[in-house]
């Protein structure tokens, strides 16, 4: 494996396989690396000839009042990884080398941003659309992993690839979970005891209300509602937001047709949970 | 040459040329195309392996009071035009084609679009980077070709290439001029008789200010009034602005130093004229 800081290196490295006809695969992340990512990377490398991995925690993305300088980081254990899961190029520049003076142009995301995590976030998106359309230049994937758990991401990745014709495949990756539903993330770690034990109910509830449209369930608000008494009475979990929405385009549903998400994120102590399904009515 | 007109089409011909290691030179244009153009196309076919122009008025870069709808479009002309160049490919695509919906995303330029013709026109450029995104995407190009004459749209190019990191080499191609010096454009013969006769003293104003510099003059004010004087007195012209800037940052100078550009843009009767000169500064 080798580990790019450079711009120039490594889309001179890329340009090279993509003259011999290669296929790349990307997976963008901001590094501390758990077992939702090395499944990206695992399915990245059945998939493409090159593999390449990203860590850059990108500044533009956080808002004044987040944690971008207490993000957490560790490079040789993100690198120990990688190269566990044969990865062949880590690219892993600085904040300086992506943004090495005030940018004159940045990414506008103008829909499906104002649900969901985004509600709370303004700006949050326009960062990441910017950095990933920088890295899908410097990359050149053939196809690019995002997980499933981050849905409004992958929502707006969908945007910025077909809205801007990029010669690019996203691939959404389904998301890992415990034996007993939770789904993975690094700050499960952060629930008491007891608040580990009711989690589970959150992934419970979704497929409650799955088996519901199932028997045929039309209605939005029923299920929402179904939702969030289902989290509430089960756990001491406070709700954020239930919401159903169509997918990609992330727009309020009358009714449940098509194809749609149900998502939910939920404050315990001290963590939020977020989780989600998604449905194709035919 | 083929016409095409649909993306997928225009983007998987790219593909095979790309995977075969061939080089793609692309010119982006709105059509009606001129001697302007036939110099940036005939310098593509010389220096890549595939040649493609693009023919789009892109509403996006109107503004709602400017001329979409009227602007000049003669389809059969052009393909005439492209197909004596010996363009391989002349994309040709509809409004729907490009923009089949509300974009999620858009471009937006926050630099380099406070000066100049960018001042009077808000969105201007946010509208050009985003179809210019699309098209490279599309068109995937080796070398893209812009004019000089538009030199803020060439800044503007510089900027979403270099921040963006688009893997596509600019190349500004020089301004062609009529035997007295007037850039050519097809504006011209909107111009009275005696307004054409004047008109050269636009670029004879740059060189005089050109050799003033030369001479060892430091002071853009000096310069421009040096510009206006000479603009004024010697036709019926009004000044829209002269302007000396750094380039491609396009910032006010101080003083005459390093890399920058002289813009002019005069309004005649009937039709406004722009001229610029770049000159390097060791």
């Amino acid at each position: 494996m080798k580990v790019i800081t450079t711009i120039n290196e490594m889309q001179n490295e890329i340009l090279k396989h993509k003259e011999l006809g290669m296929s790349i695969g990307f997976v963008p992340t901001m590094g501390f690396l758990h077992e939702g990512h090395l499944t990206l990377i695992s399915k990245a490398r059945k998939e493409n000839d090159v593999v390449v991995v990203s860590i850059f925690v990108n500044p533009l993305q956080f808002g004044p009042k987040e944690d971008f300088s207490t993000y957490p980081r560790d490079f040789d254990r993100d690198r120990a990884l990688a190269e566990g899961e044969k990865v062949d190029y880590l690219f892993y520049p600085s904040v300086e080398e992506m943004y090495p003076r005030e940018p004159s142009v940045k990414v506008m995301v103008q829909e499906r941003t104002d649900v969901l995590c985004g509600k709370s976030r303004p700006g949050h998106f326009d960062g990441v659309a910017t950095v990933i359309t920088k890295l899908f230049h410097i990359m050149m994937p053939t196809r690019a992993y995002f997980g499933k758990k981050d849905a409004q991401q992958v929502a707006v990745i969908d945007g910025l690839i077909s809205d801007f014709n990029f010669p690019v495949h996203l691939i959404p990756v389904d998301i890992v979970r415990e034996k007993d539903g939770l789904a993975k993330s690094s700050r499960n770690v952060n629930l008491l005891a007891e608040e580990r034990e009711q989690a589970p109910i959150i992934y419970k509830s979704l497929q409650t209300a799955k088996k519901a449209i199932d028997d045929g369930e039309i209605n939005p608000a029923v299920l929402t509602t179904m939702i969030k008494e289902l989290i509430t009475s089960e756990s001491n979990g406070e709700i954020d937001y239930v919401e159903i929405l169509s997918y990609p385009f992330l727009k309020p549903l009358e009714k449940i047709e098509g194809s749609l998400i149900i998502a939910v994120a939920v404050k315990f102590s001290k963590v939020r949970l977020i989780d989600n399904i998604m449905i194709q009515i035919d």
